[in-house]
């Protein structure tokens, strides 16, 4: 952006008109009614959460910039305070204190209340009938253990490597994207947390900070992992990812499961919200793009050509250990190991992407019999990685028992930070900790080197029941059991 | 009925009464009330939609026919707008505008509000306890996909033919009857969206259009199946399937699980509606008749003596390949193969026939390992359909991947234009679209042809899970976990 | 009791009081307090409907009675008409018309409502967690149908023999208790309608109707069988028996699975609300009887040494074939044969005898397997019938599909009189015959002996699924999907 | 305490503050906070309940015991009546009568209703998720019967021997803690009534009742056996244990199942209602143990260190037979024979350690094969029990039926003194004798000799089936079948 030249307000105000706002509009995926309701003015803070902040680099062509600005002299936009925006106020003010958050669900509770409509339509939503979303939860309970007694456990230690990085607890935290659209220091609050905690931060492509800022904000040592959106102009991704090297980070972990964003429907529906009700005509195919929520509007640039053949290619551009996120099968985990890939991350995107697609927990059991049956596994060179619908310690012990090496968390410490900022993350962390010592106690592992499949019963993970039929008639005429009846009605 | 005269209006009146309309009634398979509510009167506005438009031609002898009226002349029954009326109207002008409308469920909610109530019970209803009708959406679910990864699928394409012909989805339009009854212009609104999309058009026997209006309709090449119910008089079907052969349908599929009309509750019970709380006596077994709603009036012709028997004549009168509409056992299926059909459509009738039969895609396992064993499959002259609970894209691709070759959609298009018309059938056609992009790009399929059966897990397929009782004492007793409370009470 | 005197009414006055009552008293199964509550007075209206017509003659030893009575002369409890009882009176005028009743779940929603609280109570309750009486609804939704199609169907027939007597349909009406607590003519209600329907009714050995009052309202060769809880004093049997053999019934089936009534708390739990809340003392054991409910009120005198060694002394006073009814393992199935039994009912007692015992469909299972493989069956002098749960034609058909001879139905025209006396009963067999009619058709079976196990899917019959355990709090913060909204709020 | 001087009111209030509190505060499990609430005062009433009686014998050093108290000289903390503690006394007097007490759920829901909010959430809580707890119910519901008919069931006998001592039932009342917070006399209740029926109870090391006072309250030959948390300091334990021994105790049941104690979050928010919302800052990790609940305050004496090692010290210093408590495998059951222990007991702690642990009635199955395959079992020196969700008497007999001696019941009994005291318990009792009564004649075994494996199926048993993702959008749309409506809108 060097080579542009500084606009003044006034300059930019004669072209918030369709005419000279074309060429843009014509480029944003949004659509161009967004575009031109700011046009002429000064439009960053909607902007910032939504962008990633290299979108205008990455995306627009340069010869398409027109400058820096000099915003002392722009029109801002009035931003009304709206009756919900009051209300979201006042339930911030009256959040729990952080002292009484006592589980992951504390803070999905928190946020959810806290969030702006949208934020949370964003972070929340999953794709189709979001029966994979919940899949993901579920999985975990569909595992029973079966705890070993009468062990010295007066000192349980649940750290570990992964990638060979030290990690004080077996979880990384997962790449999830816009973090600004639920607090204003973003992905800087898990960075942060994570410099205090020990805990590895995978960083987003589609962050609301910057790679650079984030890095910036690291503690002296502190470890990364870099999750890739591969772009169709393959020179853009080759600088993204070895700048991240020279800075420092040390995984790449490439995205498979997303040659297009699945279609959210919360997030869609968000979209009619701020229309209001006045469209009605049905528009043509182009238009209809944006409908399509934050999570469309977003990731245009990802390239549905990704293939095995691109592999050898990102071995040729980086020393980072390559490891494959969004791996659904036996079959393509063996071929991943075949690549070269160090590392596979069985998961499902967070039940975004594909829905009915399986858990990453019930994946890791053909995986691990096929990694086996051919001697790929286990192997010092090539870890097994699970996210999605993690909530407890017991549910890393578990994935950790069927064989993987750690699990990724996303949406719990989003959550956490949407809801208390740095201070939430730390406290999720802390909260994982306790469990991990109940747990591993009650199990009998000291450390995480006992944990083995004997462990669990896992003999239900793959009873892929749904919801059944009713006899709604019966139903109409059964009438439940009653307990005893105090003789007053207060009870 | 050229050889009928001209009647007028007073004469008509002359007849409102027992005497005169007696045979008419006798003949009436809904009973003579409703018939004499309109005696003497133009009864042409309740006629429509519930009759085909042949069924004078075809189920009353001519001798009974009056001849023609002068319309002008006739007293018209007052319509009164009822209260249940105006609220459905202003439904209607407060519907989702069409853009908002994201999937199938939408449809249905809006059709649901704005149908009269008659209208919505007759198309909603299922049989009995209507297990099956919901068993045919739940099945689905009980199959989860195996997603392949780094696949090029930069472009995928979904088009197809079914019988030979071609069409731009793996989905054609499955018949439904009394389209009138939803919308004025009844199942125009498919054949106009259809023509458009590219998309085939199974014509109804019962459909409120006749035949010829909906083929007048056609654009220039537009594809079309017959939906045929046998009548027992063989001399009516021989016509009407070579008319149908002479005006260009494609293929014909005989309904071959409806000897009888199933007794659908929620359609009986609108009878008890019109009639008030008057009737008490308990009335003899013909009249009874008159309760079994709007199905079984309309359906007394359908020939339940049908065999297999009676194939070699149906080839013998015509030409279009024949399927067979309704197979739900790998045994029927074979015998169809053996007759000379050229395809089989496996399904329940939407659940309104025979219910706790099983669901088309679950029937589909056993007949594909069926056929197979015989040698009949895979077989380029004998293709396989699926219909009942389709709602996604991804339920299709579910079909096709266990070897089917196409799949029949039928309310969901019919709520779209019970909401909106034709624009609501493109629509409808649009959002399959967009979600067969997204869900083959995630399955790693860049055709229909890549589909195979290793991309799902059917394996919960055939598991029939039902309700279970609760421990009613125990849910009494037992207090639920709750999250943490903010400090108002404004959550 | 031809040898007792007559009384007058001033007479009894005398003996109201705890002294001349005592022996009466200290021989009541239910407990003192009633007893003196009309002690003195014509207790005939409370008396009736709870106690077998015989009771007396059964239960109180000769030397007890005092006598006939001159009613004329006696005090009349003055009955209140309570607002419950009003209120009952209200809804009864408010029925739904005898013409909108289409299925059995109509006739028990009305009988819910026009019942007396205690009645309804006593009919509806089972044992314990009441599980099994929901069990026995549900196994009939896990077997699936395998319909054939294309059979010529035009007439189908669904009669049949039941221990070589003829029946119109494939089920006779089951025993059940104390009719008149549901309506004035008590099982003369079925007797008439079982008459004009042909239709065989077993009479139960609790029925409010005497045995001699039932069979004096017989039509001409109406059939009947008898259910026989055998008493402690078996020379009672033994002429109760023998008493039923010479009135011409056709079959005798003893009921071997109640040594002891079981619990059923619903009907328990009607005795405290007529103590008021009065009572507090825990009372010594054997008062603590009388709060045991209707159910174990009027059982006491069933013998609970009855055994095997028994079934011969029953083959040498009656020539009646002999049915043992509560069978519930193969093992038992097979010393029944082995014991000369002509016939087995398949039945836990309507879920009032012991919870979590298995449906008998199930049951039906095992015990066809066991029977074929010592040759017991199938034998044209050993039939299986199986009883619970039944409420459609559906289900009878797959009961026979998988080698039941015929059902037992018992609440469903208990429910049926209760709300509408004999027509409700005769409209209940209607009801019955039209989904005969419909399903055999649509299942391809012209008569019964078409009936074959192919033609059901029984897989899921012994799965044995019970509630399951929620994530309470993962459903706190789940935000369940939402369809397009409509732009007012009137939807 | 004998060496500890008398100290006055006046003295004491001259130490409350934070200074001469010091080093007391610094030992408290449950924080500064609470201590400091009643410094210088009487914390009798607060203590008592909460504390082991000999907690100050054990877990404080002789030197900081104080000395005793003239207790007519210190100033009481005025007790408010609060508005909740009014209204529970309300319902305390509305209890419904103990006739009306039915079964064991009725129990619960009284003391739910009349225990303070934190005694119950004590009582009731279970860790993490709770799924454990509610799998202890459920997992017997998987369990069915199959029962026998036609036996001689005149009279049945439910006695047994447990470790060799007569018991009147199979059952024994399991060990809970903290009794005196649900009733004034604590533990007491269920020694007076175990003594009046005939009952063994295992005392608990977290009673409210010191051993001494409970021992002291027995009748003449009452059985007991002692539940045992191993002190870090094993001189305390082997004081302890030799000190039951010489008063009589017959069994000693060491648990093996809580190095640490469970996280039940229940009883954790308990502690934030108490603090009101003032806690903002997020605290120190010490401090914040203090947040864990009631029963990680109590609990922090006991050893995690605890191994198999240690079981032959236990051996040296008692004669008591040894039970291991909290097997929840067939490998440490296994472990458990080899070391001599004379039994086991099959749970998971009522679900209040490791959530997703297995029920013990599901361990029972693998325990027994296990052992029966080494030839351990059966053996007249090594007995099995299982305890966690019974409920009934039926529950009890699926247990022996699959080869336990006996079955622990713990809420229930507790519930039953929360709710009437002593009373209670016995009546508890009594309904398990009824429903023995009941249960085994309608099973067909005249005493427990007779249950076998046969009698039950327990084939779903090792089914773990959990919550299933619902299909909202399909639940939005369809619309439940209705019953027969009645004219007016009274029903």
């Amino acid at each position: 952006m060097s080579d542009l030249r500084v606009l003044t307000g006034p300059e930019v105000e004669q072209h918030g008109n369709r005419d000279s706002c074309w060429i843009i509009v014509h480029e944003h995926p949004g659509g161009s009614k967004i575009i031109l309701k700011y046009a002429g003015k000064d439009a960053t803070e909607a902007y910032e959460p939504i962008h990633p902040p290299d979108a205008i680099t990455t995306n627009l062509p340069v010869d398409k910039h027109l400058g820096a600005i000099d915003t002392s002299t722009v029109v801002k936009v009035v931003k009304e305070v709206t009756e919900a925006e009051k209300q979201r106020q006042a339930l911030m003010d009256a959040r729990p204190p952080l002292d009484n958050i006592i589980n992951m669900h504390d803070f999905e509770v928190v946020a959810k209340a806290v969030l702006p409509e949208k934020a949370w339509a964003y972070y929340s939503s999953a794709s189709d009938d979001e029966i994979t979303i919940r899949e993901n939860r579920l999985a975990y309970q569909r595992v029973w253990f079966r705890p070993r007694i009468l062990r010295d456990v007066s000192s349980v230690d649940w750290s570990t490597t992964i990638l060979g990085q030290k990690s004080s607890l077996p979880v990384y935290i997962s790449a999830t994207a816009l973090g600004k659209l639920g607090h204003p220091d973003g992905e800087l609050c898990l960075t942060r947390a994570a410099a205090k905690q020990g805990v590895i931060q995978m960083i987003a492509t589609l962050a609301s900070c910057s790679f650079d800022d984030i890095i910036d904000a690291a503690a002296p040592g502190q470890t990364f992992f870099l999750q890739l959106y591969v772009n169709r102009d393959r020179e853009i991704t080759r600088k993204y990812v070895q700048h991240a090297e020279r800075r420092g980070v040390k995984g790449l972990f490439i995205t498979v499961d997303a040659p297009q964003l699945g279609r959210r429907e919360k997030d869609m529906r968000m979209k009619f919200v701020d229309d209001g009700a006045g469209a009605k005509v049905q528009e043509n195919q182009k238009d209809v793009k944006k409908d399509q929520g934050v999570a469309r509007a977003i990731s245009s640039f990802i390239d549905p050509s990704l293939s095995w053949k691109d592999i050898p290619w990102f071995k040729s551009i980086t020393k980072m250990p390559i490891v494959l996120k969004g791996i659904a099968t036996a079959e393509d985990a063996i071929l991943a190991y075949e690549a070269g890939a160090q590392g596979i991350v069985l998961s499902n995107h967070g039940g975004r992407q594909l829905d009915t697609a399986r858990s990453g927990l019930e994946v890791l059991l053909e995986v691990v019999v096929a990694l086996r049956q051919r001697g790929y596994f286990p192997n010092p060179n090539f870890e097994i990685y699970v996210d999605g619908g993690v909530r407890r310690a017991s549910d890393v012990l578990k994935a950790l028992a069927l064989g993987a090496k750690a699990v990724g968390v996303g949406r719990p410490f989003l959550y956490a930070f949407c809801a208390y900022g740095q201070e939430g993350v730390e406290k999720a962390i802390q909260i994982f900790r306790d469990e991990f010592e109940m747990n591993m106690r009650l199990l009998g592992a000291k450390s995480l080197s006992d944990l083995e499949p004997e462990m669990v019963d896992a003999s239900a993970l793959t009873q892929h029941v749904v919801m059944v039929p009713q006899d709604n008639l019966y139903q109409n005429t059964y009438q439940p059991l009653a307990v005893a009846q105090f003789r007053s009605t207060k009870l």
